[in-house]
């Protein structure tokens, strides 16, 4: 601990980053876990991992010149990434938004190139790791989060500590199964909460309720892209009411409520973070229905109302956190 | 440790009890986790919960006698509880098979009248504990325990200890949601995995079965009573290839399969145990279907034969050794 806190002392800054499927996020984070500044960079991941390895360089050493930051007082990078990793050895094993990348040796080729130790985690073990150590989760023992944005990704943080799991595999919320024989999933599996309620589903829904005939905003409000039905149309049209928005979201809030309510008995834990792209979008009013099913689903009566289910504090920024975080923790 | 190590030797002996809706069992074992000797007794729950004590007390003696243990060789007592309990005060909260079980001092009430100290835990959660301490998951890090009988239950092992949970409600396995919208469950929400794959749900779809006048030996074998369709007459049924026993037996075993797969995507353990009233009289020919369907539900492809999914070693004495399991991780 001693050593660690010397070595902080003369190197006090930390970098995280968030590679996804789009952008490139690279955030300098000082000792009290306050980002200084950051930058941004398209991933365009057409380009193959050589050419992104190389961005995602190049997004780090701008983040630090934008924060007036030598490099020399940068101690590590972390990086949460889309997909499985194998932590130790610093491989991208793979990731369904970066086509091409197959077992990528991600982290020894970001240190060489950038002279400071890299670590790699999954993105949303990252986010949750950030809610835990410095967003909605401070003080909490046991914790879990579930982030709904295209997919459902989820986290655990058990006795303070993240859940790596015997193979690396903890916390896939998103393939927990909510609805024997529902709908396919990206994984080719039914019934899995992703395909019941990520951002896709979702979409896949108003795209149906359309296709029948149902009134809507949504061909005012969105284009006619296949990822034109962002959270923020989502947010727009809940705001004004629209019926089959409504609907779809709701839901979609009636199965996360169910599969948080599983969660909660099967872990028991202190609290559940909601958090990614939809939640940042609408907020705890997202979350409050998700609350009302989950503890209705309780199957302990007694402190129901202890375990609290919130939306994520650090937003957007919560993997880049967690990241920064995990430095900390490792070096 | 040595100070323990020292206590075992003058009083080498704990009993291990399960309380149960229908029988008493006691069973002296030793520093070896051997059963020495056990005593069975009638619940009779309906003469309530103070004449239950008094015949666990003389099931506790009886099994010593048995043993040819002197009671001063006894060093304390472990209690399998069906239902919620306080393990620190000694409370029974309240138990679905002990009618009048409200809030009962079982602890203190029967650490007075032996004279020794007494620990009270959930059956399943003890049933886990001695499966792992004692039995198939012996070595195991991380391991989940599913009981299936009258309900279906579950235990928790996470870094080798059993998890209680922050409001001591972990592990409910029983209660996580496997199809949203399914049959109403003796909880009173849906789909829930024990209104799926209990005993008393597979009773429920056979009886809908023979009503709609489906053949099968079940009329046969099994008694007309509430209760006769017992555990043992499955086993007969299935042996002798009864169609509508095995399509219903069948359905339950994927929805358990559904389930491990998805307590699988989120703990990601080492092993995971069926036990209970079903898995004994079945064997392991009733786990293998499940395998089957968890291990094609896992997410992380990496190691998917490595996580072991097997039977339970100790059958019906799962809860007494893991109350003695107990007993020795308490003195």
């Amino acid at each position: 601990m001693k050593r660690g806190q010397k070595k902080t002392d003369r190197a006090p800054y930390v970098i995280g980053m968030d590679l996804g499927g789009t952008k490139i996020l690279a955030a300098v984070v000082d000792g009290d876990g306050r980002i200084k500044a950051e930058a941004k960079l398209k991933t365009r991941a057409g380009e193959g991992p050589g050419a992104v390895v190389q961005r995602m360089e190049e997004a780090a050493r701008q983040a630090a010149q934008q924060a007036r930051v030598k490099w020399s007082a940068v101690k590590g990078v972390g990086i949460g990434v889309p997909g499985p990793v194998d932590p130790e050895a610093g491989i991208v094993h793979h990731t369904p938004n970066l086509q091409g990348w197959e077992d990528v040796p991600l982290g020894p080729q970001l240190s060489k190139a950038l002279g400071v130790p890299v670590y790699l985690e999954n993105d949303v073990n990252l986010g949750t790791l950030g809610e835990h150590a410095l967003g909605a989760g401070r003080g909490t023992r046991d914790m879990v989060g579930i982030f709904v944005g295209t997919g459902v990704g989820g986290g655990l943080i058990l006795d303070g500590q993240l859940r790596q799991g015997f193979r690396q595999a903890a916390a896939e919320v998103g393939h927990m199964i909510v609805m024997a024989g529902g709908p396919v999933c990206g994984c080719g599996q039914r019934g899995c909460l992703e395909a019941l309620a990520s951002r896709t589903a979702m979409e896949r829904d108003i795209r149906i309720g359309l296709a029948a005939g149902r009134e809507s905003l949504i061909p005012k409000l969105a284009g006619k892209g296949p990822n034109s039905l962002t959270s923020g149309v989502l947010a727009k049209a809940l705001r004004r009411k629209d019926p089959l928005v409504t609907e779809v979201v709701g839901r979609a809030q009636w199965y996360l409520g169910l599969m948080t309510g599983s969660i909660v008995n099967m872990i028991d834990p202190e609290m559940v973070v909601f958090g990614g792209g939809v939640v940042e979008a609408l907020g705890d009013s997202f979350v409050a229905p998700i609350r009302v099913t989950a503890r209705q689903h309780f199957i302990q009566r007694t402190g129901v109302e202890s375990v609290r289910i919130v939306a994520s504090q650090l937003g957007d920024h919560a993997a880049v956190l967690g990241a920064a975080v995990l430095v900390r923790q490792q070096t």
